[in-house]
C-alpha cells in the first residue's frame, strides 16, 4: 500500500533537501531532529526515521525542555514516548532560559545553543519549520523594511541547521501525524495573541488570503527563496568588487563608481565593517555612496561610533570624527 | 512666512526627484502633471507650479476624463478650475475605456496612452502616486510571489512617467491641499471594497500597522526602493555575463556555471527570450539551470511554446520539441 500523501510529502521534502548541493557536507552523517512534540517536528522525525532506514543513516531526536510552563517535563516525556513508537531514540535537554530581549528570544537562544552543543560533531540538526512559518517570517520582515535581507526568511540549509519542511504546509504535517498514529502536542503559545507571530498567523495571513485570493503563504515562501538567491549573488559579487577596489591607502572610488548602486552599497558596507564601523543603516550607506557616485567635493557623512568617511587624494578613508585626514 | 510643512514636503520631494541622475534627461523640459483632481495630484500640481516658477520651466496639467461615472465631466471641469486658481493651465483629455482585463486595467491603459500621446515631446509626465500607493503596490506584489520584481513596486523615474511623491504620505498631500486653499475631489472608487487595492488600504495595512507596530507603509516603500536597485544590479550583471557566455553555436554552460544562481537564472531568462521563448516561470528557469549547475547528462526541460532546452556538444541549444538536435 502506498503511504499517505501527507507522509510522502514530508519524506520527499526531506530527501530533496538532503540531496541538494547546499547540504553536501551532511551526506552520510547521522541525522539529529529537534523535536518539540508538535506536529511539524514529529512528522519530520517520522520522515527522518524512514529516510534514514533507507539510506542506512542513524537518526536521533533531541527534545528541549525550556522549563517555562508547568508540566513542560511531561510534554517532553510524552514527545520521547511518541518518538520511541516510531523507533527514534530521543534525549531530553533541559535548558535555562534567561538573558536580554524578551522570553521568546531568550528561549530560542537557549534552545539553539543546547542543540548545537549536543549534536554529534558533523551532524545537521533538522528543524521542523514549515511553509507557514516561512510566510510568517517574511511578513515579520516586512515591518523592518531593510530590503531583500529582511524578506529572505529562513534558509533550508544554514549549518548546522537544516529545514526540510519549508516547502510543506503546516496542515500537511498534521495530516502526516494522524496517518502515522502520532498524537502531537499543541503548544498553547501557538494561539496566544500576545505574540506577534500568532497574530500574523491567525489574523494577517487569513485576511491577505481573502483579499489577494489564496496562495499567499506559498507566494511568500517562493519570494523568500528567490530573495535568498538574490542576496547571495549580490554578496558574492560585492566581495569580488571589494577585492578589486581596496588598497592599503583606502578604497578607489573611481573604480567603484562603475558598478551598479546595489553592489556599491554592499561593497561600502563590507569595507566599512572591516574598518570597524558597524550598525550601518541604509541611509548611512546611501550617504557614503554619494561620495562615490555623486562626488562634488563635499564632506563625508558621520557614521556610527564617531567615525567620518572622507574622500581625499582619490581615495575613500575612514577617520575618527574631529581628527585631520592622514595626508590633508 | 515659511510655507506650511506639508507644502514644503511636496516641493522638496519634487525637486529631489527632478535633480536625481535618473531624471537627467528632463532637465529644463516643460513639466506635465497628470491631475485627477484628487489630493495627491492636486498637491503635486501646486508643487510643480512653484518649482517651475523658480527654475523658469513651464508647467501644465492634463486632466483625464474616463467617462465612467455620471458627472465625470464636472469632476474634470472642477479640477481645471482648481488648477487655474494656482496658475496651472490645464487641458481635459476625454478617453474611451474598453478592451480586455477588467475596468480598472482598461481605464489605466486608456489614461496612460492619452497622457503619453498628449505630452509635449521630451516632457516627463508627473504622476501623483504617494508612499501609501507604493505600500499597496508592494502588498499586491506579495500575492504574486515572483520575488524582487513583484515587490519592487513603482519606480520614481520610468520614462515618460515621473513619480515625485513616492516618499510622501497621502495625508501630507491632503494637508498640502488644505494649506493652499485647494479642495480636492474624493473618488468614490477609493473607498469601494470591491477593489483589491481599497481593501489593502482600508483593512490589510491598518491591521499590519497594528500587529507590526507602525511604520509599515514606510518600511514597504523603503523595501521597494532597495529591491529596485537589487533587480537593476542583477539585470546589468546578467546582461554582461550573457555577452560573455553566448556564441552563435549556443550558450557556454561551463562558463555560466561559475556565476551565482540568481545571475545564472537571469542570463538564461534573457537568452531564452532572445531565442523567442517567452512566459517563463521561476520553475522553468530552475529546471533550465539544472542543465548548467547540476549536469548529469539529463534531458532538458520542456519550455512554453513547444520548445525544449538541450545540452549537447558543450553548448545549450533551444530546439523545437520533437526535432533532433542540430549535430546529434
Amino acid at each position: 500500500m502506498p503511504p499517505d500523501p501527507a507522509v510522502s510529502a514530508t519524506r520527499t521534502a526531506l530527501r530533496r533537501v538532503l540531496e541538494s548541493g547546499e547540504a553536501r557536507q551532511y551526506r552520510g552523517e547521522p541525522l539529529v531532529v529537534a523535536c518539540s512534540g508538535g506536529a511539524d517536528s514529529l512528522a519530520l522525525a517520522a520522515a527522518a526515521v524512514h529516510v534514514g532506514r533507507g539510506s542506512d543513516v542513524a537518526v536521533q531526536a533531541l527534545v528541549v525542555d525550556h522549563g517555562l510552563q508547568v508540566g513542560s517535563n511531561e510534554v517532553a516525556a510524552r514527545a520521547v514516548e511518541q518518538l520511541a513508537e516510531i523507533g527514534c531514540p530521543a534525549q531530553v535537554l533541559t535548558v535555562e532560559v534567561d538573558g536580554p530581549g524578551g522570553l521568546e528570544a531568550a528561549a530560542r537562544r537557549a534552545r539553539y545553543a543546547a542543540l548545537r552543543a549536543e549534536r554529534p560533531a558533523g551532524s545537521p540538526v533538522l528543524l521542523g519549520h514549515t511553509l507557514d512559518d516561512q510566510a510568517e517570517t517574511v511578513l515579520l520582515g516586512l515591518g523592518r523594511g531593510s530590503g531583500a535581507r529582511s524578506l529572505a526568511g529562513m534558509r533550508p540549509v544554514d549549518p548546522p541547521w537544516v529545514r526540510p519542511l519549508l516547502s510543506v504546509q503546516r496542515e500537511t504535517t498534521e495530516a502526516a501525524c494522524r496517518a502515522q498514529g502520532l498524537v502531537p502536542w499543541s503548544d498553547p503559545h501557538n494561539v496566544d495573541p500576545k505574540f506577534t507571530r500568532v497574530r500574523l498567523r491567525t489574523e494577517v495571513l487569513p485576511l491577505l488570503e481573502e483579499v489577494l485570493q489564496d496562495g499567499v503563504a506559498e507566494a511568500l515562501a517562493r519570494t523568500a527563496r528567490q530573495l535568498q538567491d538574490d542576496t547571495d549573488a549580490l554578496d558574492v559579487i560585492g566581495a569580488e568588487v571589494l577585492r578589486r577596489v581596496r588598497a592599503p591607502e583606502g578604497l578607489d572610488p573611481v573604480a567603484l563608481q562603475e558598478v551598479p548602486a546595489a553592489v556599491r552599497r554592499r561593497v561600502l558596507r563590507d569595507w566599512l565593517r572591516s574598518e570597524g564601523v558597524g550598525e550601518l543603516t541604509d541611509a548611512h550607506l546611501r550617504e557614503a555612496d554619494a561620495l562615490v557616485a555623486n562626488w562634488r567635493g563635499q564632506g563625508g557623512p558621520a557614521l556610527p561610533g564617531d567615525f567620518v568617511l572622507r574622500r581625499a587624494h582619490g581615495r575613500l578613508h575612514v577617520e575618527t570624527a574631529g581628527r585631520k585626514p592622514p595626508n590633508g
